[in-house]
């Protein structure tokens, strides 16, 4: 499809406008490139984005700060890009910038959330909601048979049954008849039930209808479940959700309206169920990772750790000037794909040189390969997928010798990265009250980064996984014991380079009762030329000298003795 | 008036249950001790509280966490006590804990806000929240003359016709016909007046209705404006108030939901007058201190400094074991009151010592004086309203040998005190974001403290000035150039001692454009013997360092030589 054809079509419906999400049914970020009829129309290749297009031509993209400076290079000029971080929110640009006269928005149903259409509604009560009946997501929908597979409760740690009881539970508390979970990590979660379905992501998507008496029916398309033993469900294909939901007329219907597409709402309404608003019961026991899980992940991250210092000490080794960041995504996807455990990387991996650096999210493969041609950084973010757990980590190396300027600012990044690190915190506090602990120590330099700090991880589920985060607004759920964060404060300077320095951490108890702390899973140096000792507090410095020494000791074991003296070297104390 | 006689009142009226407030019509902290019904009828002391009444007996005392272990000692067993910061807060005690047959709730229509009201009322829709008619403060209300007097020109820097020429651009902004501004601190700022009607705020207790074409009507009982010159404006009694609004049939009043009492919007209702909840609009004009106010701010507090130095001075020559903490109050007051421009404290002066510190706003007036018998703390947290500016400071004393728990745990305070102080944020971040620079560094040694870490500061006004703060909760103004804040994280140990450390600061531009910062007023050293360096990071040291050498360079020049040569001492660098 085209812009124009989309603008005919909306021209046909008599609408002033339409929203068009980066979606389809399940909600969620990761999607198959074929899917992706965002980047169809505009060539935007961001992970997060929506375009409000207009019938007579003109459209604006909407993007948060990680990419606005990648959008505008990537869309046409006849499309606008808005910054939802540094100019107006979604909300707030229609509030301020649409005329009254565009009465009639038209959005589909299968590709925007409940709770967000309804608040879009009430803020804004000049202008009309359309679902555009007759619209579906299915057509782009994969049609391809994607083969299940468990989870093992060697690496999920409890029970499908467990878990079902345990949703069982909340359904009753609630005095529910049913409900219906739609996002696919939750499915996926509950069930113990993966999938190849998407490249880095192995989530298996699929709703899932749980009554109150315990019958499950799962909503999926083209399944193999041919590895699955004696699953404790009901398989049925999409088409049939409506007929399914039809029995339940007059009855109770928990949902999750930030998760559930409108189309459910439309339906509901046509059979007369009463829906009930309430966080998907998967949410929270997902983000808070089991005993078995905690093992699985702290593994995993051993594992990553020694591929990521092998490939570090591959890339000390090289001439900078043969390198470019296509080299650098294979090398380092060789050495993770020899590690035990191996499924897949978790996100498509940014190794981003010099200027590209500040484009937070760049990957190079919509763009020429970059070579190293001069001295700068290489911003590399990356992470996997191990049947036992989820990594995702930045490092940003020199390559060539590094300036001054360079060496202090990313200390001031690291200084940021350790004063969040060794935040102390009574339990349940919301994510967003610890953002300022790394940022702040940024501020003092007049230096920031337009994203958020943290952000939670699945355990072999999603490597964006919410509701917990750590950044300025929306991340007000509280943090408790065995969920997993990252911690990633960055600087990115335009046309210039970019420093991210991120790991993962795991919420512990501290050693004072009612407070909880920080430890880190990721295990890599950080770039040592980089660091000026002397911008460092002696605190500072303690705790880098506590992180590099458990560094080495846990990965030294596993390394040859050039690695292992690499690492040494790179691990020494400050 | 008795307990059991607003019981019989309550009975008389056929209500479930009774709100009272310790406030009167100002809805403002500072009040005459005769009009404190609240301490008549329990006996609890404290600055800020409210009485849940049952017509059978009981009654619940609601105070937040400054008067946790306070409010219990002070009132009698039959009252229960719920500290809104540790337990449930007013409306969730209301909505988990009141039984659904206490139906109709009075109060005072004069002595809460509309704001409040609203929001209970939607909050608990089970209950019904009843003005009660007839009731009124008045008759608490002290009837002697008030002498109202000009605060120059000098000291105010904007002449009382520029500021209501401000506010009558923000009453055409809005559209509105007339706004009724009821804070006494708003109207005192505006006409640039003041009296000696309360002890240690300098306000007029008024409110004014400002019309749009200009014309002010005050409302006032029992003035003397025979030292104003040509006042721009009416004066009239309270008592004339409704007839005044009845003109304003059918016109848009403005008005500040959150510092107006119920009343107004019973009579606007009567009189079919168009309410328009909007912000006071001197609230944050005044809040913004102008230039003249600030230098007067910096001068008011070399003087406190020099008072503070000298009373320091004075304090180490003493014998502990002969002092009291009346002797300590009476003493510093007397320091004080020979500084030029000083007008009176700007509260009562907490001068706690040992167990008394942990009681969070300890005053010895009402126990027993506590003589300094043994190795201690004394917490003394004072301030002074100068003609020229308004100061509040805390610093705690080491009174005899401290031991090694007194010091690490001071040193803690120090920190936290620092890191906050030494914060840089983009302009308009709100307090709020704030808060865990200070308190985020006890946390690292499972301590706390159960108050906000900071408050803003009138000039010759309200020692307690909204809106802004730096809490955990409710200071979401966002800070501005001008404004002025205390900095006091504390610890309290119960049965043991207290720690505060206060300072106030104005917020500055930062040398990064965009970028605010703190610059500390008070001027007064930590309390050296309680410091122990070894906990302190050398970017700590390095401030402590340059704050104490402001302190002697500024402050000794007024000082005798032994005063002199003991600051110098105080403030040798470590």
């Amino acid at each position: 499809m085209t812009l124009s054809e989309l603008q005919q079509q909306i021209k046909k419906h008599k609408l002033d406008a339409f929203i068009l999400t980066r979606n389809n049914r399940f909600l969620e970020e990761d999607i198959l490139p074929e899917e992706n009829l965002l980047r169809e129309l505009t060539g935007f290749t961001g992970s997060a984005g929506r375009l409000l297009v207009f019938p007579q031509g003109g459209a604006v993209l909407f993007v948060d700060g990680r990419y606005e400076l990648q959008a505008p290079l990537e869309v046409p000029p006849q499309i606008i890009v808005n910054c939802t971080t540094t100019q107006l929110r979604f909300s707030d640009w229609l509030k301020y910038k649409l005329p009254v006269s565009v009465a009639k928005i038209g959005f589909n149903p299968w590709c925007l959330g409940i709770r967000e259409i309804e608040c879009l509604q009430k803020e804004l009560s000049r202008h009309k909601f359309i679902p555009l009946s007759g619209l579906d997501d299915k057509k782009r929908l994969s049609s391809e048979t994607v083969k299940i597979f468990s989870h093992d409760i060697e690496y999920a740690g409890v029970s499908a049954e467990e878990k079902i009881s345990a949703v069982l539970s909340a359904i009753n508390n609630d005095n529910l008849d049913a409900f219906l979970i739609t996002a696919s990590d939750s499915v996926s979660w509950l069930l113990n039930l993966r999938s190849r379905c998407l490249p880095e992501t192995p989530v298996m998507r699929a709703y899932a209808l749980v009554n109150a008496d315990g019958g499950i029916n799962l909503f999926i398309d083209n399944p193999d479940f041919s590895e699955v033993q004696t699953p404790p469900f009901t398989v049925k294909p999409f088409s049939e959700l409506p007929a399914a939901l039809s029995l339940l007329k007059k009855k109770r219907l928990g949902l999750d309206f930030s998760s559930t597409p409108y189309i459910i709402k439309e339906w509901a309404a046509r059979h007369k169920i009463f829906l009930i608003d309430t966080s998907d019961p998967c949410m929270l026991m997902k983000c808070r990772k089991n005993p078995v899980e905690l093992s699985g992940i702290r593994k995993a991250h051993i594992r990553d750790g020694i591929a990521l210092s092998r490939f570090a000490y591959w890339l000390n080794q090289q001439n900078p000037k043969q390198l470019s960041e296509k080299n650098i995504i294979d090398k380092l996807r060789s050495f993770r794909a020899r590690q035990e455990l191996f499924f897949s990387d978790s996100f498509a991996t940014i190794a981003a040189f010099a200027e590209h650096g500040a484009i937070v999210h760049y990957h190079p493969d919509k763009e020429a390969d970059r070579p190293f041609s001069e001295d700068s950084l290489l911003l590399l973010d990356s992470g996997a997928q191990y049947y036992d757990g989820t990594t995702d980590v930045t490092r940003t190396f020199a390559i060539g010798k590094p300036h001054r300027e360079l060496i202090d600012n990313y200390t001031r990044v690291l200084k940021a990265h350790i004063h969040l690190s060794v935040a102390v915190f009574p339990n349940k506090t919301p994510g967003q009250k610890l953002d300022i602990l790394a940022r702040g120590e940024l501020w003092k330099h007049g230096m920031d980064y337009n994203h958020g700090t943290g952000h939670g991880v699945g355990c072999f589920l999603n490597v964006h996984e919410g509701p917990v985060g750590i950044s300025t607004t929306c991340s007000s759920t509280g943090l408790e014991e065995g969920m997993i964060l990252s911690i990633e404060p960055g600087y990115y300077l335009e046309n210039r380079y970019g420093i991210r320095i991120e790991n993962l951490v795991e919420v512990i108890p501290d050693s004072h009762p009612g407070m909880l702390a920080f430890s880190p899973l990721t295990l890599a140096p950080y770039e040592r030329r980089l660091i000026n000792p002397e911008l460092l507090d002696a605190s500072e410095i303690r705790w880098l000298n506590q992180y590099h020494d458990r560094v080495f000791k846990t990965l030294s074991p596993y390394l040859n003795p050039e690695e292992k003296s690499w690492l040494k070297n790179s691990c020494a104390p400050f």
